[in-house]
């Protein structure tokens, strides 16, 4: 048996709690798989907690003293937030430990210069549990699928955001009273920003395109739009049409580049994703040789993510973490898609006047643009404005075309008198032409 | 740049052509991910294939000689069949050289010896490709879940009989004519009988559960059962229950042992296997950290098959392989579970006299045998027999019983004058209680 493998954890919150006790219950699955023991030197953290087994380790409130010790070979960084965590795993990689980091936002903004630390410095760096939790997305992208060229994935990668359109789609309720069951519920945050308006799912989609594509991590290039503006009537007129409303994020090569966005999708009913529901997420990837595949499972929570942690621990103590670490990328040649450049199809909601004629215009306006029409609900029940006037939501799909093309549509529809308010977008993904 | 990993590829049919297309199409990707070319020295068959680009290769059809060859570092046996591929892995093991195999049936059978002689060898030992096709779930159950105490799996894991049960679901075909277009379709062989029968299920089930479990390959002791039993009508019963039948192998730990068996099930319409559609396969796994995690995609054909050849072919050219390969396992100490042990829930379609108290007859058998009812479809149109003689279907769902008890009851209720054929049975999965 080679010595142990002596790690530091920084941090003691859920994840760290969750890592603590997976190493302390499958000791021994774990110190046989990694070829040696895994040993729990240091936790550093603002505050002990009571109750939590330590495992025997020393309990230090000084991230620094716990980097700066010769005998700790690897640094586990959980205390969340952006700028302590970021000069904690830079600061460990420079002083040559091993970093393993559950940390999203500061991989998709510093991934490239930690990639490049580790490699300078011959250490592992174990991202595993900073995407999709418990599900190993980041070793099939880049072990399973090795042999492929990746060609597009989409995900349900935010729990919260997936919990609350689950809701509003099986029980009818609206946007609000779905985020207040989920506060209530623990499935969202008390301020839940980052998970309502995308950012979460924009930062892990940044890692996992990045593995894919050898793209770099380019976060701030990800389009993002949040679920916030979906309502329970959208969801309505979706399933009319065979769709499910899903919030994706979808990394896909194109002639021109690379598409990376974030947002509300109609996806088929019949598609896998469709029936992902509640808190859990999923990936699908489409490669040149293996086709779709996806993966399913807890993107959140104490076990998955110690999970996908203690799979990085192993994989760093067997020595074999650091022959798989993606090379750094200086410039991937790789241009990211303006979206207004993107094709896809569309599904509109125009509020409009119920008078003759209306929809005919309407289709006119479309059909000056290029724009085809797949399905139309009509005639809904009219709201009415006024004595003489009443206005119905116009509900259409649209074949392909490009954005910028729908961009314009909407502006002359928006526009006409026969139009009283803002046209509702949201893009369908049909997944077939992949 | 370190010097080539220069194999041999015995046998050159579709999955054999599939590797040699991968390996020339994305060169580039691979050669930069394994950290070295991959260099095919030669290719053994019966006979040369016209139009097959052998990428240089020397063609032989001397098996041995392949074999035998020095400057092999690496044979993929792609030749099928049991005796001959068996003698061509422990031939080209003994020889000191990697072993590739996508043949699950030998490994079923010979896998332990396989990894003694990898062992003992030093060499590493791949079969990424035998199980499920493009769906890295081998590397899922040794790598990604590495951390966990695997608990249970239970997978659509043959292609051609989900796509046989999904043509009956969706169209009402009989069993006959959904086999006959899976044929005509190329998703059945001439002679369907590894398929159908549930014995190709068998194998995969064998090599995950080994897996899983640290178990051993114990192919011998699989329950088996195919889908030829299967009718539209108990398709359509299922459906008005809430359910649908898929082929399952289902794996797991109860406390007398492990359970290990292959048949029809029914699975709750929302849980997500249910929804896993045609030829596609899927794995769903029950591991004590990361919770369920469910794997998709293709599970044969030229492309997903080469694209799990080729990722074993990687990481056997990084030089990770062979740390992750699985012990030999002399003796787990696991039991497997005798059928009669099992718990499960029971679909029962029941052949009964049209008479007054029928019903209440079986149910009161049911009873004695502590067997207790869930749902009950009743009187559908009945089957005249004789002019004063009527039969219909009585369909149960039980809750969970012993497989024994519920044995016993059958036997009762066939005796009695009530029952006029004999009972189906299937089994039910909630995967509610893992």
């Amino acid at each position: 048996m080679e010595r142990p493998l002596c790690i530091a954890i920084c941090g003691l919150g859920t994840v760290a709690q969750g890592v603590l006790e997976l190493l302390r219950n499958n000791a021994d699955i774990i110190t046989a798989r990694a070829g040696r023991p895994i040993r729990v030197l240091h936790i550093a953290s603002r505050s002990e907690k009571a109750g939590v087994d330590l495992l025997g380790a020393s309990f230090s409130t000084d991230l620094s003293s716990v980097v700066e010790d010769p005998a700790v070979d690897l640094v586990v960084e959980l205390i969340g937030g952006e700028a302590a965590a970021d000069e904690l795993v830079r600061s460990a990689l420079v002083a040559g430990k091993h970093v393993i980091t559950a940390n999203k936002a500061i991989i998709a903004t510093h991934g490239d210069a930690y990639l490049r630390l580790a490699q300078d410095a011959g250490v592992a760096f174990g991202f595993e549990s900073a995407v999709a939790g418990g599900i190993p997305i980041i070793a099939a992208l880049t072990r399973g699928l090795a042999a492929n060229r990746i060609l597009s994935l989409a995900g349900i990668i935010n729990g919260t955001s997936n919990y609350i359109l689950t809701a509003m789609s099986e029980s009818g309720q609206t946007f609000a009273a779905a985020l207040h069951d989920a506060k209530a519920l623990g499935y969202a945050e008390a301020d839940p920003t980052f998970d309502i308006e995308g950012i979460d799912a924009a930062h892990k989609l940044t890692i996992m395109a990045s593995l894919a594509f050898g793209l770099g991590f380019r976060f701030e290039e990800v389009y993002t739009e949040g679920i916030d503006s979906i309502t329970s009537e959208d969801i309505e007129y979706a399933r009319q049409l065979g769709y499910r409303i899903k919030h994706l994020g979808i990394a896909r090569v194109v002639p021109q580049g690379v598409e990376l966005r974030v947002h509300p999708t109609l996806v088929p009913e019949k598609q896998l994703l469709a029936s992902v529901a509640g808190v859990m997420n999923a990936v699908m990837v489409n490669a040149d040789a293996a086709g779709d595949t996806i993966y399913y499972g807890a993107g959140a929570g104490a076990g998955p993510t110690a999970s996908a942690v203690v799979a990085d621990l192993i994989d760093i103590g067997k020595g074999t973490a650091r022959a798989w670490l993606p090379a750094p990328i200086e410039d991937s040649g790789l241009k990211v898609v303006p979206m207004g450049d993107i094709r896809s199809a569309y599904y509109l909601n125009i509020p409009s006047l119920d008078k003759s004629g209306v929809f005919a215009r309407v289709a006119t306006v479309l059909s000056e643009h290029q724009i085809s029409i797949e399905a139309v609900i009509q005639k809904e029940q009219a709201v009415q404005l006024k004595a003489d006037e009443a206005w119905v939501p116009i509900v259409i799909l649209t074949h392909e075309v490009s954005e910028g093309a729908m961009n314009r549509a909407i502006v002359a529809l928006e526009d006409s008198e026969d139009v009283i308010g803002p046209i509702k977008l949201i893009r369908v993904e049909h997944f077939d032409d992949d």
